[in-house]
C-alpha cells in the first residue's frame, strides 16, 4: 500500500531518581532526572498492535531505579552507559537505545562554618547533562557519549559591541560600541572515547565556558561562541565536536532622557520576548562520524 | 588548525505578533507567535566577529511584524512562506531560512446567542504550527512546508489495552485489557507541494487524529499513532509523511480496596512524572526527501 | 518566653484524581485537582514534635480519592463541601477544614457527527475552582463556598479607552480612544448558602463575564472588572461578593512608520512583562462576614 | 443599590529592572523584578470611569525604572521603601503603596582564579524578597517592611521522623524512623523598624534557616518550621513575625525488593503531585499590627 513505518523510538521519560549514600555519616547525594528510549524493529506493535518484541516503558522505569542501586551513579554518564548496555544487549528485539540524564547539584548546608552530613542545599544554578546512545549489537556496536549542561545564565556588563551589520530597508537597529550580553547557555560536548573521568572533564568544561564568555571582547554572540567551542576542544583531544545554543538576553537601555536622565548604561529592560537565538557547531575537520547521537528523545519533535 | 564552524542558523525567537482586521465593524483576529531563523555561510561572523553578512536579528522581528500588514496573515503557512522567501531572496549571504509559526486560536463571545463583533474568548485547545524551510536560490530553490499541532490533550476511558509485551527480570508491569488511555499529541505533517488551501486542510487533519484516536480500539500507543498517521496520508495525496511524538499520561487505577471500596476503573491518579514517550513516523514509501526540513530552531539543541 | 505559633495549617496540595463515570456505555469524566488544609489547635507539633492531633496529610489524600468513588464529583463545590465537613466532623483536632479545587473541562470527540461514548478532548479554557471553609463544629459550624474561575482569557479589538489620567513628572503614557483591551482573568464569586445547583451558576456567572467584558464600552478596566462584578451579584441574590483580578496583557501599537506602513489598530506586539494588575471587590453593602474563606491554601505565603 | 467597591488595589507587576553600578573598572548589578500597587478611594473609575485619581500603571513602571537610577538599589528594601513614599507622598489620591520586590542573585565568574571585573554568573539558588507597605500621609503614616526568600531547596537524608499520629479509617500511611526530608522554602520576615542594615540581615537569616533545617532533629516538618522561626526571632529583635510555607517534597523509598534488591534509604522517586503543604506563624506576643502588611499584589486573589 506504499505507507509505511519510518523512523521511530519509544521509552520512559522523566524518571526522578534520587541516589544517597550512606556508608559512613557523612552521606552523598546524587539527583537525576533519567529518560530512556529504545530503538529497534517495532513494526509489529505499530501495524499489528503486537507487543511481543516491546519492553514495557515501566519496565525501563524499573531498570533505571534498580541501577541506580546495582551500578550506582559515581558519574551520569557511567550510569547511562550501563542502562544504554544493558537494554541493548539484554533484550534481542532492542537494537540501539537513547539515555538522556539532568543532573541538578547541591551543595553541603554549612554549620558553625563546617560542611554538613547529611543535610544539602540545592545549588540551583547550571543543569548537568549526558545523552548517551548505543547502537547495534556486539562487535558492530557503537556508543556516542554527548557530555553538556544548560540553564548557565552569564552577563558580562561591557566587553560586547555589535555593528558593522548587513542592512535592508526593514533596518532600523542602531549599531553599539558597548553593550550588556547576557545568554542561558546549553552546550553540548561529544567525546570521542569512553575512557573519560567525566568527574574531571566536567567542571574543567564548564570553566572554560564562563572564562571565554568572559574574556573574549565579542564583536557578536557568533564570535563568543566559536571561541568557546575552539577553546574546548583544544584542552580535550578526546572531544571531536561542541555544540551551542544562546539565546540573546536582551538588556535595553532604558530611555530616561525624559526624565532628564543621563543613562550611561546604567539601567536596563531586561526583555523576554522576543529574543534573538544564536546556535553553532564547533568540531574538528576529522571528527569521526556522529551517527545518531544528536537525535533526542525529549526534543524528538519539537 | 583543524578546528572548523559547522552546522550553525541565526534568527530572532518568539516574536509575537497579533493581527486585528478592521476592515469591517467585524473584526478578525490571527494570534502568533513567530520564529526566524537564517542559515547560510556566516563564518566571518563566527570566526572574525565581521558582521557584513549578518542580517541583525532585530531586523528579521520588524520583517515579521512588517509582513503582517503588508502580506497580512491569512494562515500561518502562507504567511512563514512569505517571510522565508524574504529573507532567502533579498539577501545575497541567506541560504536558507527556517520559520516557526504557532497559532493560538480564539472563538467569539457570544452575546444574547449572537457572535460578537470585535470580542473573543481564547479557545486554550491544542496549538497549531507550522514549520517552513527555503533553501537556495532561483531555479535551484527548494521549499519545505510542515503544518501541525501540539498540546492536544485526548484521553479514552476505554478501549485501550496493553499485554503479552517483552519481559525480562525487572519486569513488574500487570498486563491489563482495559485502561485509561491520554496523551499530550504533538504532530506534524510534511507537504509536497505549496498549492493547498491551508485553511481547510488543517481542521480535516485535526479531526481525523481525534476520530482516529476515539475509534482504533487500541492494543498500544503505537498503534493508534501508526494509523492516525495513515489516515492522514490515506485523506491527503499531498501529505507525505507524518510525524507523531505522545507522551502516555499514565492515569493508574487508585487502590481502594484498602477502605473496602470497589475500584472498577472508575477512580485514577492522573501522574506527572515520569510519562511513557512514544514517537513514530509514518511515511509514504516514495516520500520526497525531507532535507533540512525537521532541524528545527527553538528545538535545535534540547 | 514571648515567642508563640501564630496561624498555621496544613495539608496535601494538587492530588491530581480523575473520576470516570461508566455505568453505562457513555461514560462521563470529571479531572480535578484538589488541595485539603486543616486548621485548629497544632501547637504540640509544632512546639514538641507531638503528632497525636495531626491527621496525616497522606490521609487527606486517600480520602480525597475515597471520596471520588464514595460521594462521587457532581459537582466540584459539593465534593469539596463532603471532604470539608468530613475532615472537621470526624477528627475531635480540627476545627477548620479549607479545600481547594480546580477543574478541567473535557469535551466528547465527535465522529462521524455524532459525540462519542468514552473519548474526549480537553477544553483548555478556563479553569473552574472552588474554595470551601467550613469552621467549628455543631451548631457553631459555618460555611462558605466561593465559586471561581481562572485563566479565562479575552481580547476585544476595539471599545476600549484611558486617558485624562493623573499625571506627574514620570507619566509619559498618550491617552487612548481607541486600544486593545485584553486580560486572563481570575474570578471568584462568594454564595450565602450551600442550596445552590452548581451546575447551573458556573455557565451563568461565566456566561456574565464574557458579555459584560464584550459589552460594556471601557473607559477603564476598572471600569469593566467594576459592571462584571454588579452584573453577577444583580443576577444571584444568593451571591454576596465578587473578587476580579485582571492582569492588562498590554498590546502595543507596532510601530510600522518607519517602513512607510500605516497601523491602524491593526499590528500589535503582545508584550509578556511588565502588565498592568488590576484587583477589584463588588460587594453588597450587606454581605454577611467572610471568615477566613478568602485564606487560601496555596497562595498562603507568596 | 447596596451594590458598592469593596477593597481593591492596582498596579504594574513585573518590571523587570537591571542596575549597573560602572564607576570603577568593577562594575556591580543588582537584577531585580518588581511589581507596584496602589490602594486609594479610585471609587470614580470603577463606577464612573473617570480616570482623574488614578496614576497610570505605565507611570508607576517610569518610575520605577527613573529611581534604579536616581535612589539606586542599594537594598532591595531601601529602593522598594523609596519607590511607596514616592507613590503616596506624591500623590494627593494614593493613600497607601504596596511594592513587591524579588531579587535574583549572580557571582562574579571567575579567570585564572580572580573574580572578573565585569562579568558574572546567575546563582540560581534562592530569590530574595521585599515586601514593603505604606499607608496614610503625614504624621499617620505607617511603613511595614517584610523581607523573605523563596524557592530555597532544602534536603536531609537523615534526622527526620514522622510516627504517633492521628489514625482514622482513611489511614495506611506506615509511621518511619527514619526518612528523607526536603522542601522548597518560602520565608517571610516582618520587621518593626527600617532603621535596619538590609544586606546584613539577609544572610544572617538565610544562614539561621539552613542551620537550623540541618540540625533540628525533626518530629515533623512542623516542628523545623517553628524552630526556625523561633531562632530567627531570637536572633534578631527587631522582627516581630515569621510565616514560613514549606511543600513537603516526597521521596518516596522505591521498592526494589521485587528485584531482590536491599534499599535501605538509598534510592527515592522524588515526586512532583501531590506533595505536603505545611504553612505556620511563629510571632511574639506582642507583636506590633500587622496592618495590610500581608496582603499581597500578586497572590492578591489565587
Amino acid at each position: 500500500m506504499g505507507i509505511i513505518l519510518g523512523e521511530n523510538q519509544y521509552g520512559k521519560a522523566e524518571n526522578r531518581v534520587v541516589r544517597i549514600y550512606r556508608d559512613s555519616p557523612r552521606h552523598e547525594i546524587k539527583d537525576i532526572n533519567v529518560g530512556t528510549s529504545l530503538r529497534g524493529d517495532f513494526s509489529a506493535a505499530h501495524l499489528d498492535g503486537d507487543q511481543r518484541k516491546v519492553l514495557p516503558t515501566d519496565t525501563q522505569k524499573q531498570t533505571a531505579y534498580a541501577y541506580a542501586k546495582e551500578k550506582g551513579i559515581e558519574s551520569i554518564e557511567k550510569y547511562a552507559l550501563a542502562l544504554a548496555y544493558r537494554f541493548v544487549d539484554n533484550n534481542e528485539p532492542v537494537e540501539g537505545a537513547r539515555i538522556e540524564v539532568e543532573e541538578y547539584s547541591w551543595e553541603r548546608a554549612v554549620v558553625d562554618g563546617v560542611e554538613h552530613d547529611h543535610t544539602w542545599v540545592r545549588k540551583g544554578q547550571e543543569v548537568r547533562t549526558a545523552d548517551i546512545t548505543v547502537e547495534g549489537k556486539g562487535d558492530d556496536q557503537k556508543t556516542w557519549v554527548i557530555g553538556g549542561l544548560k540553564d548557565l545564565v552569564v552577563l558580562k556588563s561591557t566587553g560586547s559591541e555589535f555593528h558593522d551589520f548587513l542592512e535592508d530597508e526593514y533596518t532600523v537597529l542602531e549599531p553599539t560600541n558597548d553593550r550588556v550580553m547576557s545568554t542561558s547557555l546549553v552546550a553540548k560536548w561529544r567525546f570521542t572515547t569512553t575512557d573519560v573521568d567525566w568527574e574531571v572533564v566536567y567542571p574543567a568544561v564548564k570553566q572554560i565556558i564562563v572564562e571565554k564568555f568572559a574574556t573574549v571582547h565579542s564583536l557578536a554572540l557568533q564570535q563568543t561562541l566559536f571561541q568557546i567551542g575552539k577553546a574546548i576542544l583544544e584542552a580535550f583531544e578526546y572531544i571531536a565536536e561542541v555544540k551551542l545554543s544562546a539565546p540573546n538576553i536582551h538588556h535595553f537601555v532604558y530611555d530616561l532622557s525624559r526624565f532628564g536622565l543621563e543613562n550611561n548604561n546604567e539601567v536596563f529592560n531586561a526583555d523576554d520576548r522576543p529574543y534573538g537565538l544564536i546556535q553553532a557547531t564547533v568540531t574538528r575537520d576529522d571528527a569521526p562520524d556522529a551517527g545518531p547521537s544528536w537525535t533526542p528523545q525529549r526534543a524528538w519533535l519539537s
